[in-house]
């Protein structure tokens, strides 16, 4: 009955977010197991160590591999870039260690199938981390679907916008060269649209019809100008088994948009709003019963504790931010591992959406015409 | 049976907006009694004639006295400024025309009194044109109030704030004259929103607190620097028989605001907000039923056919604007001659509304001491 | 230099709101020519008659070619159904009368290239009515891209979104049947979409990649269930020779949606958005200069009488309707017969938004592939 | 150099605040002085053991006077009920320690001015906890008035309002009871709306006028019907010596709104308003310079890197909660303790508010009379 010990691989942007979760889950979900916060991994000893201060980690380790072999690590955090999953989430599967990993599963199709396989054959818990899956707001929309609160859906509007890039002098970076970030926005912003299609219509795409575009071509590096070789945005018409079809816009140029990932569910007695800048709202429209003056569509301040995730924070009507979707997260990782039951999400989630992302590349590359997914 | 000769007395800006209600009036409310743009009356005969030309009148008068005298005319449309209401719509209503008189009633209580006795003494039909009673959302409003749908109401929130004034420079004009304008923006704007207290909550104010203030008190004028003698600002707190209060704020320097005369109603099972820069929403709260997730604030775009007024207009989903509130006064008050039926507003409810405000003026004086109204 | 006679072809929806238009043009636009309501047509004479007495027109006919012919008719302004548009318009442009359609132009690429044909070899002035056009924020957003506020415009949100075929019961009609009406939401609603994009950008679409969906194959028709016959939704990406892509997506089961045209601009230096449902707001983002802080997406309430068309209605902070765009159209049209300058907007836009529809459904039965629109 | 030991007084909901902000700052804040979760304290042995292990604290107490006399506990941090903060902070600053004191300093204005003479006589730091000070969009807000960005201000509009009592149903608790909570809603949340107004505009206030109002008399207690003995609403007018007017208003009724401290500045060139229902933006309205077409009210996320407080924290774009206020209020309490810098909010800005809130109750007995507040 000690705590699961906890290891963390990579402190950088997303390794901040974890150990922020670890750091918390026990004060916010005192039910579900122990974790103590053992070790953060990084290359660099140092600064490795200064962040683990930082943080609230007990010790530091600089190759992952060693923490593998180590009896008092029960849970590996998998927070490297993106091409690095696949390898270290395959070790720790190999090693019995329950296993968490960052979005994306993996950068290909090929990674994630063996990731799911792998997954299958191990003793311990794997998860994949879409951290959209415990806001609040989105909680309670999947919840309404499913309970058929706005009746069979038709359509849905996904987009995610933001604006980084909208100045055609923003300098070269890394996240711009295929070779370092496998895609551009598509991969980026569009992977965790299509996860939340899926997640919100208990669904995968079979189908698409997709573009991309880099808009600006050249931009300027360090050693002078750059070619860009990612896209800069992606649109994309997808198609499920069922019959809905949902829209697919991602945008680094969306000049004025910081992180607008919205989406727009229509069913056929009522639709479901979410812009993720407005995390603690979700818009509800029911077609009218008996008084149709009185439709319209229905602000909800997702902060009651009626509502999902919310009753393990604050009293009624305090707005939670982007961090509180991790801590849930590893509740829910930890709730798992205990109980043995369904994870959210899945390996196969992930790789559902790897290759709907593929079928879209696919699709651009030829024309525009109609791909299927796989899925 | 043949079309009821209206006159109307002015075409400044009150005297355009009621024209253009007279032009349109058979063309959405074809069931209501016909109307003929007879004449338009002013005191420079040229002037009087071109507006006459633009505005579709059959033809013109240079003294208000001698329309009272012609049997042609049914109705006399008194757009004057305020100081000059009570003495054209006694003499009108004394020669046995219907009377539609802008608002507001008259510039003193003692006049407003004269009024509603004249007008219960005569044939004819006397109305206040009150024009935000036909905005739709507001109407919409009242029903559901009256209907009991927010409960009993205990609350109220009234705020009227334009800018106008904001700027300590904008310069000296007759508005900011007290014996030219009569008083500031608490007769201008404040009259408007306690009537609209009154229609919505079917009472009057009985007791208020209120006070005063001139932020600017010299401006620039035609003839060097002159004294403000008028409000700037106004503020009370409103209390009614049932027990509700109200809050009033109103300004002409609530800088970026335009035209936004705001009224939030809570009551003990729901609540309505209403903003007037928004003339076709009405938010609705209804306090949840058996699901606590699903409550919240619905923004009702109230443009379908249920809604009052809007099936004179077009098809559902099409928004109206703010010189159709006129149009459908004209339609009401020619109804009214028709049928006989009470009409909105009544020259009672003028005089309720000035009581209001010569009690915030009176409780100025005396350093905000409550006061009681007469109502 | 009498005032020029106006025939409308067409009582209905259309024929209703152009003929507010003609009945209030002089009212607020005292500066054009002055249009006098001669003549409004129908095929059956007591109900055209009816509809003549409510809303002001001196005589009515039965058949349109006989208005053709008077000499006291000067413009013919032609709201018959869609199909009928090109050979009304060609016989009045070949009778030399100044011509107004509304919109669409004609249902076919064709016949529009013949209107367009006819147009350039009249001498008559002809105009193609898209109302939109005339909405202050619109055209404010016009203004706003030709002086290079936003920068140069890289991506282009479009929606048109509406729900009254949300519900599968909803009934059969006209509008659901190809011969009747056409097409289905694409032409409907589509058109709108494309026109503004043009006028926006100042360039057309010249390729597409599109797709369309009937979500509810069959409905309840009074011979009891039969097939629909056009679209739902359409989705579609559109090019512009400068390189702008813009996503399109038009449909009448977006439940909640009442008629909300969506437009969102993206420029490198700011953005713009508007939504019809909030017609007096234009949304302005641009990117921040020398104070990063302050960026945001500013909601002009788009009233004051530096804005387009503003100043001929009434005073600053007074919001306009729908109908409102079909007299500010009446003028331009009424001023472009006087001095010759461009229409707004030409046959030949017409022709290129027909174009545009066209080409969307060419592309859907290609299986989504580009295709190219001939502009 | 060892860590500062912490201890928190209390553990319900403002000691778990409290926690959960000494738990995070080293993690968001490294530069400030490290800090120690010493020791819980709570009356209740086991429960405050079982908090304590949840949250994260090292130690447990079950007297507060024992931890001031430990050399371990360099900052007591006050989070009882608020009738204790005054005997429990006394102490604390007698024994020589670094007190921070959640709101309200005190429940009396004696109690406040004894404080603030037991600060200025400790060679400890003092600091009281108005957490909203460390919102980001109201920090902002403080930086564009004192740079004058809006102007001059002229009028403020304050509300805070909730709607837990807006059911006549609703039962007693002890928070309706004045022994138990010292006042109703005018402490509870007038208080934070008073402190933010004395925050952003940089001087106190100096007379009121205020009225308080207990809508529902009578609720259902534990052993029958029980008099509710504080206020469910208040309003007031208050007054500054610079001459600016600010509307109050708090309510416990307001229906449908769960924790709306909607706060309204408006000053001669521009204007701010902040909802903390919606925590991460801002509005702020300029008034126009060379473009009179482009003014409108910009919705800011505060979610950028200059932005107060955000860097922090994540990456541009990630909204905040309510909770990271209390991380950030403990940085800066940290660094006022190692710089020896003014704190926010000083002892004197609690005597401030206490003293605002009690002439608004004695103006209320008065019949609405302007009071002075004696700041």
């Amino acid at each position: 009955n000690r705590p699961l010990g906890v290891a963390v691989i990579g402190y950088s942007f997303m390794g901040r977010a974890h150990s922020n979760a670890w750091r918390n889950v026990s004060a916010f979900y005192p039910d579900v197991p122990a974790a103590r916060m053992t070790t953060l991994v990084g290359r660099d000893g140092s600064r490795v160590q200064q962040a683990a201060d930082e943080l609230g980690w007990e010790g530091t380790a600089t190759d992952w591999r060693d923490v593998l072999e180590r009896d008092d690590i029960d849970i590996v955090d998998v927070c490297t870039p993106g091409h690095l999953h696949a390898e270290v989430t395959l070790a720790a599967l190999r090693a019995g260690k329950h296993v968490l990993v960052e979005k994306p599963l993996a950068n290909s199709v090929a990674e994630c199938e063996a990731l799911v396989a792998a997954a299958a054959d191990s003793p311990g818990t794997a998860m994949l981390g879409f951290n959209y899956r415990r806001v609040p707001a989105l909680a309670l929309a999947r919840e309404l679907v499913q309970e058929g609160r706005i009746g069979r859906i038709q359509q849905v509007r996904l987009s995610y916008l933001q604006d980084w890039l909208s100045d055609p002098q923003a300098p070269m970076t890394w996240r711009l060269r295929k070779e370092s970030a496998g895609s551009g926005v598509l991969g980026d912003l569009g992977s965790h649209a299509v996860d939340q299609l899926h997640y919100l219509l208990g669904e995968h795409v079979t189908e698409v019809s997709g573009s991309l575009r880099t808009f600006v071509s050249e931009r300027p590096g360090p050693n002078g100008t750059e070619a860009v070789t990612v896209d800069d945005a992606a649109w994309a018409t997808l198609h499920t088994a069922s019959g809905v079809v949902a829209s697919l816009e991602v945008s680094r140029v969306a000049t004025g948009r910081k992180n607008a990932m919205v989406i727009e569910l229509y069913g056929t007695t009522g639709s479901l709003r979410f812009d993720l800048e407005r995390l603690n709202e979700l818009i509800l429209t029911q077609t009218p019963g008996a008084d149709a003056r009185t439709a319209g569509a229905a602000t909800i301040l997702v902060t009651e504790p009626e509502h999902p995730y919310v009753d393990a924070w604050w009293p009624a009507g305090h707005v939670l931010g982007w961090d509180h979707t991790f801590t849930s997260q590893a509740a829910d990782f930890l709730r798992a591992i205990a109980t043995g039951d369904p994870v959210q999400a899945s390996f196969e989630d992930g790789l559902a959406v790897q290759r709907v992302l593929a079928a879209i590349e696919t699709s651009d590359g030829r024309g525009g015409a109609r791909t299927e997914t796989g899925n």
